[in-house]
């Protein structure tokens, strides 16, 4: 059978992906007694006098919800809520695979970001973290700083952050490989959507000087009557050679090359003018900005892609259970840019430097490390930062 | 220990008492790619083209949102929607245990009938029914009847029907056992708050044609200046021979009575008023209206409280498993009159006339056959009424 047959199969076999489990036993009538009334309004009076108990008394502290609009899903974009909710299960049963986190799709009925605001900041007394997922830039952006404002629970949008950690941890090992210094490398980013400016802004953070970002209408430049509010911002920090032109013209002399657009829109020409030891990070899904095969030709030294069927996958599902699971053990009240920055180097750093290999950068999503390793670091850099609950349970 | 050093250690032993779990397998990067992309964009798709599919490839169509803004929460009142969680976790680990719906709780942290409503619509899509729980009166009444007429999957306040549909199949039973015919009972009912109105208008539509409801300012009466609209409502319909005065002139030459109030506010002289063979239902919790000892010595026949250590338990959780389960197994569009009916003899027929006792009128929650019983009645019951989803999955 096809894949898209085994896909519906699966999905239509079992009615959907997740269920929801009791964690205590019901066998009897004081099984019963204690998990429901009366003994139930026992850890109620407790969390009615000290709110902070419902972490110690209840799943809060271990639930995140999974929160979307439906408006910019994979590569198949505005299809609605509903439509999305074989990814939003997905992601859940991702969560407690890799982590043990518990996670429930929460769809928003509305592409009002007021409402969306409104609706997450009302329902989040019962959950320990937002993950907000496939929202369609600019959006995105507004409504997860609102939300990371207003709550003092972990917000994080992860077409945004995920991807950005995972690039840089894949970005980081790539030049541990080539030897080369991040302070002196030159990075072309393509698309400046969501995932693109937030790859940006991380690796500028992680020591990048010279950033190009490129999106359909050429190098991102200052003033352009295109710019959305993120891209203008991203416009002002970037570029510092005062580049003009499109992809072509920004590749020039660049050392990577990380592809968060559409597919097939490089060629080995434009890779064969980045300097030696090139990197190409090519990840459209499921047709990559240029095949690793034509990357190579070009010159490229270390090639990755969003896909499984080749080497070096950078993959979102990578970098999510872990960091959630280190927000919720340490009750990081956010996710900071350092726990991001955190996240990275803990996924890097699970390739020792001597097992690097071409084919190599990244590990694969079945490494039981990852999350433990993500967390640990995620929790103690959020304990080191003092971005934690007041009162810890 | 006691049973709340219990309760507490069981609920901060396992951080509460639900988990999320996949139902699919998640070993191998096959398996990912068929949960997860690309895969997973293939029911994405279907839904999107019709999105009646929701129902075949989530799990949409089996979990229940369990609602409440913690402003009446068992005997503790308004307490707030992070005390209520274990209440709510609880709710949800019986959905599971007896009927095998999956549910999670949703805290809505405001008392605004507006925004309560607004935000439960909003977030609908992802449920396939909405269980309204501990929301205080008469807020619960609007809330309710506005998200009845606005959503089309099953809305339903479990503080009121619930306890209506136990409470009728308890009457149905004591009234074969004593050999009564309902047209001809008087009852009151103490207690005139959600579940009070709610067990009058269905004990109403049951066949019951004299009722008398009192509260705590006396026998419910038209046009009284504290009647909010659902007792006003219920005044015009009730109490036919215009009696005036307290429980103790309306319970004289009653047949039924029935508490929903606060614990030891009648006494053995009260029962004595009441006719021959008489029947008490004193629900309050912990304590009973009356305890059954002294309702026996003046002169009930038939005694039920909502505890389990006295015999003829009324207890909410015999129900509502049940009649979620057959409105989603029919894929209901709501909960109709018609239904709860059918879902109150449902559980009076799990036992047979003969086998009736004094103290065995209602079955023990762990009787297997209580859910699918229910369900199986409910589900009829609403394919005969055709309040089912036009494209049925």
């Amino acid at each position: 059978m096809s894949l898209r047959e085994d896909a519906l199969n699966l999905h239509a076999k079992n009615r959907g992906k997740i269920e929801i489990n009791s964690k205590v036993p019901v066998a009897n009538v004081d099984d019963l007694s204690l998990a429901y009334t009366p003994g139930v309004a026992e850890p109620c009076k407790e969390i009615a006098k000290n709110k902070e108990d419902v972490y110690l008394y209840t799943n809060k502290g271990n639930l995140v919800a999974v929160v979307t609009d439906g408006s910019a899903v994979l590569g198949l974009g505005d299809i609605g809520p509903e439509a999305s909710l074989p990814v939003m299960e997905g992601k859940c049963v991702l969560f407690k695979r890799f982590a043990g986190v518990d996670a429930v799709p929460i769809l928003i009925d509305s592409q009002d970001v007021d409402k969306i605001v409104e609706t997450v900041k009302t329902i989040a007394p019962g959950f320990g973290g937002i993950n907000l997922e496939d929202i369609s830039s600019p959006r995105c952006f507004e409504i997860e700083r609102r939300l990371k404002e207003e709550l003092d629970i972990p917000v994080f949008h992860d077409d945004q952050h995920g991807t950005a950690i995972v690039v840089l941890s894949a970005v980081i090992n790539a030049l541990r490989f080539v030897e080369k210094n991040i302070e002196d490398c030159t990075v072309v980013i393509n698309g400046s959507g969501a995932a693109g400016i937030a790859v940006g802004k991380l690796i500028l953070r992680a020591g990048i000087k010279n950033l190009v970002m490129v999106d359909r209408h050429g190098i991102l430049l200052p003033g352009h009557e295109k710019n959305n509010l993120a891209q203008e911002e991203m416009a002002l920090l970037t570029n510092k050679e005062n580049l003009q032109g499109g992809l072509m013209e920004a590749l020039k002399g660049a050392d990577i090359f990380i592809g968060v657009s559409a597919g097939n829109i490089a060629n080995k020409e434009m890779i064969a003018q980045m300097n030696p030891d090139s990197i190409v990070f090519a990840m459209a899904n499921p047709t990559p900005e240029i095949f690793p095969e034509e990357a190579k030709a070009g010159g490229a030294r270390i090639v990755g892609t969003g896909r499984s069927d080749f080497p070096n996958q950078v993959n979102n599902s990578l970098c999510f259970p872990g960091i959630f699971k280190g927000a919720l053990m340490a009750q990081a009240t956010k996710i900071t840019e350092e726990m991001k920055l955190a996240a990275a180097f803990a996924l890097a750093d699970l390739i020792k430097p001597e097992d690097l290999r071409e084919d190599y950068i990244i590990v694969g999503p079945f490494d039981e490390r990852i999350a433990a390793a993500i967390a640990q670091a995620v929790a103690a850099k959020a304990q080191e930062e003092g971005v934690i609950r007041s009162n810890l349970i």
